[in-house]
C-alpha cells in the first residue's frame, strides 16, 4: 500500500474518506513493515541479511540462496552443515564457506564501513574457536573492525595481562570462554569498554554444556558484562557491532 | 613503588641492578594496579565509587561511606535497606536515598557527563519498577541521559508501537521484564541499536523468580540482545553507559 | 489521532498529502490501539477490567480503583493480600473481598452471559481450594456459568467416578492438583471435552513447587489437556472462558 | 458382561440374585468400558484411532494396523519414522505419509466434520513446520478446517500484525515457536480466542531442548493462553479440535 | 445403591430390567467407592484414617476430627502445627500430640496389630529425627512393633556396623538420611529385607532441601532399595506396613 | 582366616594371644566378608549372582561369565547388549537372551521359590515393556511368581478398573510408567499392598528422560508406594523379591 | 569386647573355640570401633570434637557440651544461632562466640600444633567473610597457622597480583567466593599449591544461591582445585587441616 | 624482555630512564610471564607439558606434540581419542596410547620424584575404571608413587573394611565413584588423610550423567573430602600430586 497514492486520491476525491479510512485501518503495517524492513534487515545500509541453516532443510537454504542472488543481496548463511555448504558452492562458487564457524559469505556489494572503532575477541581455549571464528566472520560481515586474542585463559593469567593495550584500545570486546567462563570477568575488570560474554559449551561433566560458563558470566562481578546464549558468536557478533555504530 | 624513581636510582648508581630487578620482579603491579584501578573505577574520568550493600553490615557500610566523605568521593551504594539508608542519612543528610531503587546517592562533584545520546529504559510491568529505577539512578549517576518508557508489555502491543520514535532516538535500550521477558525480542526486533535485556524476578510458580524470563532474553531471536543477571538494573545501567560513552 | 478527520482535512486541503503521510507513518497505531484495547480488554462486550496486585503497592492499586470506579467499571482485583483489600473496601465498601481466592470483585453493570456452556472446575484436595476459589471468582466474573467439584483425587478413584455425569455435562473443565497431579490425565481419559489443567504449589520436598504436578499435566497421556502456571486459577478461568464463548 | 441380559436373566430366574450382584461387582466396569471407548475413542462420533509409534518397533505398528484395517477404521499413526511408513505403505498403498509430521493417515470413511469454525496454526519460523506439521495433518484428521500463518516470529513484528484480520476470524489459535517462545504471548495480546501454545525444541545452548520456550509460554502475560508439552502438535490439535467442536 | 435390594426389587418385578439398567450404569461406583473405603481406609481392618493437616485451616482440621469423634475412629493427623494441636487438644484433651513428629493421635479403639515382624527405623543423624518420629508414630499408629537405630551416619561406620543383628532381625527397614543419603546403600548391602529409604531436607548448599540425598538414594547400588519423597516419614511408614502385613 | 582355626591354635598354644589380637585386628573383616555374601548374594538361599553389563566391556562380562561357570553359579546379567549377549551365547549355547529385557539367564541349578505370593507387573503403555520385561525376568529368576497386566494407562481407565481382582490378589504390584506416571498413584489408591513404582523414560520433551514420571511418583497421593530409579526394572523386582519372601 | 582377654581366656580354655568364634563374629567391630574413634576423633591427637548445631535444639546441643565439658574435650560447635551460642555461655562463660562465623569454641588443652606451614584463606569479597570466618576458626581449632587475604575478586585482579609472595609461601590455600566464583580458577593458575575452593551463597539472581560459583569452581580450568559445598567453610578447613598435616 | 639486560641498559645509559619506564610498565608481565610458566608448567622441577585434547583437531594435537618434540619435553596428552593417538604414534612410535585412560604419554626425561607418600586410588566398581586409569597416568606421570584399590563399592562394604590398613598407610586418597558415590563419604569417615572424590557419570536415569554422584559428594558427611568435576581422573591426581608434594 502506497500512502502517498491513497492520499492523493482522497485528496483527489478518487477515493472516498471512508474507503481510505478502512484501508489504512485494515493494513496500517505495510508501511512500517518496510520501514521496520529497512532498519532490522538495513537495506538501505546495505547490511546483508542473514539465514540460520540450522533446522532448514538443504532444498529450503538453496531456494533462499536462489531468491537473494537474484536481488543482488550480500548473503550470510550460520550454522551451516557441509551438505548445505557443499550445495551452496554448487550455486555460486564464489562464496566462502569458513568450515569451523560454519559459515557461508557471499559479497555482492563492498561492505558499509562500520567505523574507526574496533571488535577484539578474546577466546579462553584452542575449544572455543569455532565460536570465535563465527563471530569474526559475522562481525567482518557487518563492516566492522575485527582482532582477536586468543587462548589467554584465566589459569596462565600472564598471557592475559602482557595484552593489556591491545584490550584497551578495542571500542567493544567479545569474551568467549566455556569451562568456568572466569575469562569474562577478569577482562572486565581490565576494561572500561562494553564487554559481550559468549559462554561456550567446551567442557564435560558439570559444565552441562555451557551451563556452567553462562551462570559464571551472568554472575560476573565486573559491572560491564552482557551475556549472549551458549555458542551464539553470531549474536555476539551483531550486538558488538550495533555498539560499534553509535555515535560514529 | 615509583618506577622512574628506582630507574633513576640506577642510572645514578644508588641502586644495583640485581636491587632494582628484585624489586621489579618482586611488585611488577603495584604501578599497574594504580593504572587498573584510574581505568576501573575511573578516578581521572571523576567517576563515582559504589558499594553493593546486601551482604554487609550496616556498620561497614558506614565506614566505607565515611572514608569515601573523607575522601570527597562521590557516592553510589545499591541494594540499600532502610536501615543501612537511615543511617546513611544520619551520616550524612543530603544523601539521596530512593527506596524503590534500594539506592543512596552522595554528590560531592558535578557528574562528568557520558555524551549526547541517551539510555532508554523500557519496563513491561508497574512491577518491574524497583529495577528500572535502579538502572536509572545508576545511569544518571555516571553522567547518562536517560528516559522511561513504563508498563509497555507485549499483551497489549499498541502501547508499544506507538513509542517507535522514542525506541528510534536512542542510543542505547534496557529492557527490563519478568514474567516470559518476551518484550527483550520485540523490542529488539524494532531497532537496530543495541538493547540489554534485564530479566526481573516478577512473576510466580514456573517463574522461577525470573529464570523464564532470563532463558526468554538468552533464547531472543532478535539478534542484538545480550542479557545480565536477574534484577541486575545497576548492571545494565553500567554497560548501557559504557556502550553510551563509545566514540563520544 | 482520529484517521477519518484527517482524510477529511486531506479531501478539504486543509492538510497537504506530505502532512498527512508523515502523521499517519509516525503514529500508525493510535487507532488500532483503541481497537486493540476494545478486542483485547472487551471494552464493547461489558468485560471488566483486572488489576494483578502481586507486585503493586497498596498505594497503586488503590489509584487504580479510583480511576476506575470514577470510570464505571467492573473491577476484577487479584492476587490481592489483606492490606489491600482492608483499602479497596474502605474506599468502596461494597466490593466483595474473598480472602481463599484473595480476589476483590467490584460489579457496576449486569455481566454479560457467556452463553448456556457451564464451565466445570474439579479439584484434587482441600488444598487446592484457593486457586479453585480464584477461577470460579473469574469466570463468574467474565459471565460463565461454574460448578465445582472438590476433593476428588485420584487415590480414591470412586469419588471421581461416581460424578461423570457432571463431568460429560460441562462444556470446559479446569482441573486443579498439586502433588503428582494426575487428576489431570485421569479427568481428560474421561471426557471430550477441552480440559485446562493448573497445577498447584501443594505438596513438599520433590513437589519442587509446583513443578511435579507441572511436568505431570505437560506429559499427560490424555490428549485434550492444556496447562497453565503453577497456581494460575485466574489463567485457566480466562482460557476457560474464552473457550465457553466460541460458537455462542 | 450384558447388563440387559444379566437383568432379564434375574427377572427370569436365571440367574440367582447373587450371583448377578457378584458379576456386577466384579465387573462394573464392563458396560462403562465400552461408553469410555465410546467417548473417549470417538466411536460413534467417527473419529478415528491414533497410534504413537514412538518406542512402538515396526511390528507392533504393523499389527496394530492390520487389526485396524479389518475394522475399517480410519487411522493416524503419530511419530512414524521411515522404517515405519515404509511398512504400513507395503500393507497399505494408499495410505498418505507425510514425513515432515511423521504423520500416517489412512481413510476408510469420510470425516465428520467439526463445524464451521476454523483452527489457525502460527508458526514463528521455518524450523518449527515438522511440529506445525503434526498439529494441521491431526486437526484435519479430527475433522477441522485448518489455515496456517507461518514464519512470523516476534522480531520482525510487521509479519504478524498485517494478518490480524486472519487471527481475528478463526475459532481457536495454536501459535508454534522454539526459543524465546515470545509469540504466544504476542498472539495472546492481539486476540479474545482461545490459545493453545506448544513450544518447540528449536533452538540451541539454553534453549534446552524447549525449556525456555515452554517456561516463556507457561509465564505469558497474555491471558488466554494455555501450553502443551514441547513438539506436541498432535496434542494441540487435539485440545483445539475439542475445543472447535463446542457449542457447534 | 445397595446391589442386592436392586436385584431382588428386579427378580420380585418391583423394578423393571430398564430401570436397574439404568440405575447399575449411572452409579456403578457407588458400591464399589465403600469397597474401595473399605480396602483403601481398611474399614474392616481396624485401621484408622489420616488427616494431612498442611494447606488445611485449623477450622477445616477441627471439623474433619469433630466429625470423625462422633463415628468413634481412630484418628492420625500428621504435619499438624502448633495452632492445629491446641485446637485438638481443646476438643479432645486425650489427643497425643508429638510436636516434633508433628502428629497427633486419638485412640478409640485397641490397634490391630500388623504381626510379628518388626520395622526398624535407622537415621542417620539428630537432625533426622522428626522425620523419624512421623515414621515411627505412623507404623505405630498402624499396629506394627517399631525398633529404632539412631545417628548411625556413615562417616563413623562401626557405629552401625555393631548393630548388624537388629538389621538382621527386622522384617523391613526405613533408612532416614540427608545430606549424601548414603546411609540407604550402606545398609541396603549389609541385609537382605527390603529397605525403604526417607532422604530428608537435612543439609545445606548443594544439598539443595533434600535433593542430593534423593538422587543418592534413587541410584543406590544396593539392590532392594526404594525410595519416598524428601521427608515422607509418614509414606514410608505406610509402605512399611503394607509389607509387614503381607503374608501375615 | 579361618577364626576357628586360628581359636584353635590359640588353644592348643600354637598361636600366642598376641599374634591371634593382631590378625584379628588386622583383618577383622575376612570371615564377615563371607558372611555378607551370603547374606547379599544369597549363597545359602540358592539366589543367583547378578552381573550389571553397562559400562563393562565384552571382553570382561564374557571373563566374569566364564568364572561362574566354572562355578556352576546361575547368572543373570543385565543391561546387555547384542554384542555381549552373542559373546555368551558363543560361550554357553544354554544360556536365554531376552532382547527386549536385555537379559542374559544361565541356569545351572533349579530356583529356590520365594513363596506362594505373587508379583504383579503393571504398564501403562506398549513403550513400557523392555523395562517390565527386565522386571519379570530378575524376578522370575529370584524364584518368584509373576504376573502382567499391559497397556492399562490412566487415560482408559476402565482397561484398569476391569482388572481389579488380580490387582487385589497380589502380594506386591510393581507398576512401571512414563511420560505423567499417574499409573502408580491410580494403583496405590485401589489397593493396600506394597506399589514399587517404576518411572521409564518413555516420553519426549518435558518428560525429561522420565523425570516427570519419576517426580510424578516421588509426589504420589496414595500412601504405600516407593519409587525405583528411571527403568529400573531390575531393582524394582529384587526389592518386590525381598517383600515377597517375607513371613514366607 | 577386650580381644586380648578372650583370647587369654581361649588359651587358658577358660572360653570355647565355639564360643570365642560367636563373640568375634557377632561383634567384630567392637575394637575396631574405638580404632576408627581414634582416627577419625583423633582422641590422641588431642583433636576436639565439633559440633554441627543446625538441626539440633538448643537442649540438645547444652545436653552434648555438657557431657563434654565433663570429659575435659576440647569442643567446636558450628552453625550456632545466637540462641544457642547463649546457652552455652550460660554453661561456661570461657567459651568463645564469634557471631560472624557462627563457632563457638571451648578450649580445655593446648591444641596440638599442625606443623610449621600455613593455611591461607583468600576471599573475593567482603559478604564473603562469615565462610572465611568459619574457615578460620576451624582451621586454628585444628591446630593450623592460618594466615587472611581478603577482598581480592577478580575484578579488580592488582590487589590479588601484590600478593603473589604471600600466595606462593603457603601449604595449602582454600579460596572463598559467591557470584562467579572465578577467584578460585585465577588463584589456580597462579600457585602449585593444592587449592580447595568453597562456593558461598553471595549474589542474587541466577548465583542460585550459590551453584553459579559452585559450577565455576568445579569447571575450573586450572588443574590443582577441589571444591566443596557452599558455604562449607569448616569442610574445607578440615581438608586443608588433614593437607597440612600430611609429611609433618 | 629481559629485565636485567634493561637495567644494565639504564646504567649504562645506553636506555634511557624514560624509555626503560615505558617499557617496565607497558610489559610488566614478560618476566612474571615465564616465571609463573616456571612455576605453574614446572619447566624446572621437570614436570611435564599436559595437553586436553577434547576440542582440538587432529591436526592441532600433531602441532603441539610436534612443537614440544623439538623441546625435548615430557608430554601428557588426555581425552585422546583413538584417531589422535594413532597420529601420536606415527609421529612417535615410543608413545604410551592407553585406550581406557585416554591417555598418550611421551617421556624424554626420568621423572622427578614427589616424594614417598603414596596416593591411594579406589574405585566403586569397574565401569569407573576408565576414570580411574586417567587418574593413575597422570599421577604416576607427575611423580607420584600410586596404588588401586578396585571395586569396592559399599554395597559389599566388607570388601573396603578388609583393607583399611592400605587406606591408612596413603598420604592422599582419591575416590572414584558414579551412581550414588555414596564411597567417598566412607571411605572420608575411614581416614584422617584428604580424600579427593571423583563423581563419574556412571550410572542411568536419574544418575544424571554423575550429577547425583555429584551431589552426593559435596554433601559428604565425613568433614576432609573435596570433590573435582565429574569423570575429572586427571583433576583429582593433579590435586592429590600438589598435595602428595607437601612438606616432602
Amino acid at each position: 500500500m502506497d500512502i502517498k497514492k491513497l492520499l492523493e486520491g482522497v485528496k483527489a476525491g478518487a477515493i472516498s474518506v471512508e474507503e481510505a479510512e478502512t484501508k489504512l485501518k485494515m493494513k496500517p503495517f505495510d508501511d512500517l513493515r518496510y520501514a521496520i524492513i529497512d532498519h532490522h534487515r538495513q537495506i538501505r545500509s546495505g547490511c546483508p541479511e542473514v539465514i540460520y541453516c540450522a533446522g532448514k532443510t538443504v532444498a529450503q537454504v538453496e531456494g533462499i540462496i536462489r531468491n537473494m542472488l537474484e536481488n543482488d543481496s550480500d548473503i550470510l548463511a550460520t550454522r551451516a552443515s557441509e551438505e548445505i555448504a557443499q550445495a551452496v558452492l554448487a550455486l555460486h562458487p564464489e562464496a566462502e564457506w569458513n568450515p569451523s564457524a560454519r559459515t557461508i559469505v557471499i559479497r555482492r556489494r563492498s561492505a558499509a564501513q562500520a567505523g574507526e572503532g574496533r571488535i577484539l575477541v578474546i577466546t579462553a581455549g584452542t575449544s572455543d574457536m569455532p565460536v570465535a571464528d563465527e563471530a569474526v566472520v559475522t562481525a567482518e560481515f557487518l563492516g566492522n573492525k575485527v582482532e582477536r586474542l586468543c587462548d589467554v585463559g584465566v589459569a596462565g593469567l600472564h598471557r592475559l595481562l602482557s595484552k593489556l593495550e591491545r584490550i584497551a584500545s578495542a571500542n567493544v570486546i567479545i569474551v568467549i570462554a566455556g569451562m568456568e567462563g572466569a575469562l569474562a570477568s577478569v577482562v572486565g575488570g581490565l576494561t572500561d569498554k562494553p564487554v559481550i560474554a559468549v559462554p561456550t559449551s567446551v567442557g564435560y561433566g558439570a559444565s552441562f554444556g555451557g551451563v556452567a560458563a553462562l551462570l559464571s558470566m551472568l554472575n560476573s562481578c565486573a559491572n560491564s558484562v552482557a551475556v549472549v546464549n551458549i555458542d551464539n558468536g553470531f549474536g555476539a557478533a551483531c550486538i558488538a557491532s550495533s555498539i560499534n555504530r553509535i555515535n560514529r
